[in-house]
């Protein structure tokens, strides 16, 4: 086996975001770009994102497709204390799992408003309402937890939050990567259109690089992606002969 | 009929973002937001969004899921001159139309890039290519136009440009909206967590109004949407009962 095509371990996931404030466009989603870098630093590539609305089928539906087709999911959104948080529920009925009250998460929580000098009420004691069989994950902001069912990994919306439960669950090795994909980017001074069929040759020549070319305003970026760092550096070398650097 | 129970024309929207340089985190989509906006206007409620790579059978799949589900599909991304530009030969084996070179955008595309000092090439005459059957939607920015296939309309994933074809498409009336759904937001200085009750019994007195919590840093952002803008108002006064404004 040659260094251009020894075994690389492939592990992949997808990204549902639940909720309509990110469909509506009141909220940016701003998730998707920190759980990608961070998976990929430890050698997963997310392969898909959704965005549903909070309607239990379309979780639901979402997750069960997801979960058969990645090696992990991840969701956003939904994990709070209201009527509108239906997260917890969806995930439970997609893989008939029964939900109970966690007593462990239930005193955490009573704690941490006791500390503020509040108590439990019916809201507050939904969050610690999880699938029978799950994984918590915990949350280091705001007590109430995440939690993990099989391949899905459950997380609240708000981005600290959400950020605080993926280091949690990372840090726990909850999660197994595999091969990191590297990338390289060059940017040229020249429109892609012009390159176009240069690209286009280099691409079918290396098969395991992806190549990426977008367009900028008055230049072009090309990425490098690939298993294989030396294959990158091949690429980017034929690459910068194409036109000159920006 | 009353007027809480009058007719409502319900459209739907799903939004499929295509480019690996999304979920790679490289670039932050900024077209859902947009869209979302602009559909609303109109009468139509993005209901879904998906964010899949520069494969094939990924896109393939995605975009026939989502027009059987939903009134409108539009797409982003992938139609430029490079190899990894996709997403009209996808779109077309998804529907099973052949592709073509047209005349008329051939020659639009040669006058451009005339006008500018330069020549037709192989990269830019793959922008002249599109399914049989389909109706072009005007590019102001870059000439290179995008189209509409059955309900799906394919465009540009560079933001001005996705706004440019979003509008002629809107413009053109290519797109039947309905019902237009309104939204009013209050900001409570209250936690979430102690109203949740309250407006759990609150969304269930009021079906056709959604009710959504949003927490943020010390107060809590409540937003009602509908059809019925009546019964908006009726909420909202609802919710400013249970606690000071912010």
């Amino acid at each position: 086996m040659t260094e251009s095509t020894k075994e690389v371990k492939i592990v992949t996931a997808a990204f549902l975001i639940i909720g309509n404030e990110i469909l509506s466009g009141k909220t940016q989603d701003t998730n998707l770009q920190n759980l990608s870098k961070n998976l990929n630093k430890i050698g997963i590539r997310l392969s898909q994102a959704r965005v549903v609305l909070d309607i239990e089928e379309d979780i639901i539906f979402a997750v069960r497709e997801l979960c058969a087709k990645y090696n992990y999911v991840f969701t956003s959104g939904g994990i709070g204390p209201t009527h509108d948080d239906i997260t917890t529920n969806a995930i439970a009925k997609a893989f008939g799992a029964q939900l109970y009250s966690d007593d462990y998460v239930y005193s955490l929580l009573e704690t941490y408003y006791k500390n503020r000098g509040d108590a439990m009420n019916e809201g507050r004691a939904k969050m610690a309402i999880v699938p029978q069989g799950c994984t918590l994950i915990e949350n280091e902001i705001s007590t109430a937890p995440g939690f993990a069912l099989k391949n899905v990994f459950v997380f609240a919306g708000i981005p600290r939050i959400f950020n605080a439960m993926l280091n949690a669950a990372i840090a726990k090795n909850y999660i197994s990567g595999g091969s990191v994909m590297h990338s390289q980017t060059v940017e040229l001074d020249i429109l892609e259109s012009v390159i176009a069929k240069q690209l286009s040759d280099l691409q079918v020549k290396y098969p395991l690089v992806e190549i990426g070319s977008y367009p900028q305003i008055g230049y072009t970026q090309i990425v490098a992606t690939s298993y294989y760092p030396h294959l990158i550096n091949e690429v980017i070398a034929l690459i910068k002969t194409l036109a000159p650097m920006r």
